[in-house]
């Protein structure tokens, strides 16, 4: 079953607004055994979308299509179904149904004055909304698959997995064949030298097991395998961890697994009981950000200290005016300060501490933008520091930090 | 000049990797007058890529593309050139130039030994790459461009801004006309609530100026204006501004612009020489995250304190346990404590503080999952707060969370 997605927003090709509803179908269909085999980005032209929406119905079986049925008139949806399949809008019962419900859950009413979601084009089904307004549309024709879900992301991921997933399911031509991938995560090798220097052979041995692809990240690449249909990730990782091709990497390879550093993180705490403490320059709240999106972070993490300013490191952190004005707040002497006396202020286990120049401003040729210190400080009340010379702009800098700062301290838990 | 967008990226397809290079390259091209009129996303698939490149160059003038530069076996954008053109590789002195000063760069040497960075597609012309290694590439055909680029986004933006654009401008048909946008940010009444009750014939008085669109945000509506070609923002806001169909939601713009929450929080605190600290529960550190996203943001932000756990909340923000004990960590009292301490510990101007449950464990009946109190003390010591119940899983509730607070913090400095 080939799968295709219409997103349809202007405000997502001018940059302004981030799709995020191809993360979420992807992620849902995956675990169905399906892939989203193309993506097509449109604005809000009624022309263009029903060109788009006849062509990806032509190509795939299944197509989903995200956004434009809002009640605004830049929401033009409902008008492309009825150009795509010639008819014209017509009265509903049971979208007139479903907008009442929608309107009663947030304790409002509706009616045909309020705006025209009883009004359906003619063959379509309504869908139920189970996170906003408007209904959702459905259109099967010729064996293919048409569903309309709302562009908001919250109501585009309750209503796929609510409404539109279990119509899914009981599609006759729905099998249900889940896709396994086994994931490397390394660090500290480029792609290059691992494929061409250090293993050589690599890539054609992990290719009798599936489609091999290499993508380099944050602080590190990960190797990712696409298992042919029957294998078993458990099974094919010890049979790999054998191969001799991959031996020169094997002590670069921090994860078997495709967990973010925070999701990694926070189980290793969880397994071990470790609680965590931060303190945060240049990275900014990231670090604790990242760590608190995972699902029950507060039974590890204690909590974080930003400190933006050399006082709140003199007068929170307790750092050493003098290490200060000795070593700039940039050094691995304030880095191990910071780490030192928040995982004691805090009683943690462990404590990060990163200072670091995220730059645009701020570098100089001793310290240039890029650079990060980073200092854990462990149980037995060891401190270890790193330093890092890193490229991006501010933003992509705020990443490579924290990922850094996170790895490091996976490797020094798991050491 | 139509333009368009080939991502190639199987990890994109299937969720684990978000692209980046879209809003890029909408940024970029926007201050030139241009817009993307159509993305597309594929796997890293022969056959499909040198479908979708055909495809694109007959649709466009400009077909940008991303991805599939690198040298592992993955990356096939080189590949699908050949047959794109009916072409074979071939050594190119340009490319082994490239490619040599490419590593010099890093202090590593090529050779035609490392890879096949040297072998270009006949009638190809490659591309400096000012932030890695393999070289981009260019093809002019029929009057039509096509543009590679690296896939990873901080080469694809270098790149972008170095070597293509310089290109794109240069070329005969490009015509400089910026894009002009006026944006309206408000916040408080839902979309519907706007035009079809408080201002029902705002969208026509609108479209006199330009293209209208409306966008539900995190907490509020923005409506978007294209402008005509020669009409200039401010010049139409001030005539918008005195439109009677807009009076009713005045008092609901927070913001003529299009500036993030945190951005404009900034620049009024840098205008108005405020020193912010911000003391968070339940937004993890996304407040402090998002404060120092902001170049320059050490210039207002002195810093942060994450209190994950009750503990640091009363040591470390001196919450009165008897607080906690009587009103539970999520209320508006202990997150007026936190404000208050926050701010006299850290001597800030003003301090903004938030308490409350991200989910998915830890709600109920009276404080469900959604629920939030912020509090904002202000110079004159005076604390205001409000609590919202908010919807959306962890990550999103985050997120709202914390334009919320930033919205409120906002508000009150702006009163």
């Amino acid at each position: 079953m080939r799968t295709g997605l219409l997103i349809i927003g202007s405000e997502i090709l001018s940059g302004r607004t981030q799709d995020k509803n191809l993360e979420t179908l992807a992620t849902v269909l995956r675990e169905k055994g399906m892939v989203i085999d193309k993506v097509v980005i449109i604005k809000d032209e009624i022309a263009t979308i029903v060109e788009n929406m006849r062509h990806l119905m032509q190509e795939f079986e299944w197509t989903f299509c995200s956004g434009g049925l809002g009640p605004t008139r830049d929401d033009m949806t409902k008008e492309a179904l009825c150009q795509l399949t010639g008819v014209s809008l017509q009265e509903n019962q049971q979208a007139e149904d479903l907008a009442r419900r929608h309107y009663q859950r947030y304790g409002r009413t509706w009616s045909k004055e309020t705006n025209s979601y009883h009004l359906i084009p003619k063959g379509i089904i309504p869908l139920e909304n189970p996170a906003g307004l408007a209904p959702g549309l459905f259109l099967t024709k010729n064996n293919r698959q048409l569903y309309c879900l709302p562009g908001v992301p919250r109501e585009f991921n309750q209503m796929l997995i609510q409404t539109v997933l279990p119509l899914v399911e009981r599609h006759p031509s729905f099998q249900r064949t889940a896709i396994e991938y086994l994931t490397l995560r390394t660090y500290g090798v480029p792609e290059e030298k691992i494929f061409f220097q250090l293993c050589p052979t690599l890539w054609d041995d992990l290719e009798k097991y599936g489609e091999v692809s290499s993508l380099p990240h944050t602080v590190g690449v990960d190797i990712i395998i696409k298992l042919k249909q029957g294998l078993r990730p458990n099974e094919i990782e010890q049979t790999v961890k054998q191969l001799p091709s991959l031996a020169p990497l094997l002590s670069h390879i921090w994860q078997w697994g495709a967990l973010s550093f925070h999701h990694y993180l926070v189980e290793l705490c969880r397994q071990k009981n470790i609680k965590l403490a931060v303190a945060e320059s240049c990275t900014g709240g990231l670090v604790a950000h990242k760590i608190t999106m995972v699902p029950g972070a507060s039974q590890i993490f204690l909590g974080a200290v930003v400190s933006y300013s050399n006082e709140i490191k003199k007068d929170i952190l307790e750092v050493n005016p003098k290490t200060l004005q000795t070593h700039g707040a940039v050094s691995v002497e304030v880095a191990s300060e910071m780490a030192n006396n928040i995982r004691q202020h805090f009683k943690s286990d462990f404590a990060l501490a990163t200072t670091g120049i995220a730059g645009p401003e701020g570098g100089t040729t001793q310290k240039p933008v890029g650079l990060i210190c980073i200092a854990i400080a462990g149980p037995d009340s060891s401190v270890i520091t790193s330093t890092y010379n890193m490229k991006g702009d501010r933003e992509q800098l705020k990443e490579r930090f924290s990922d850094r700062a996170l790895l490091d301290l996976i490797l020094r838990i798991n050491k």
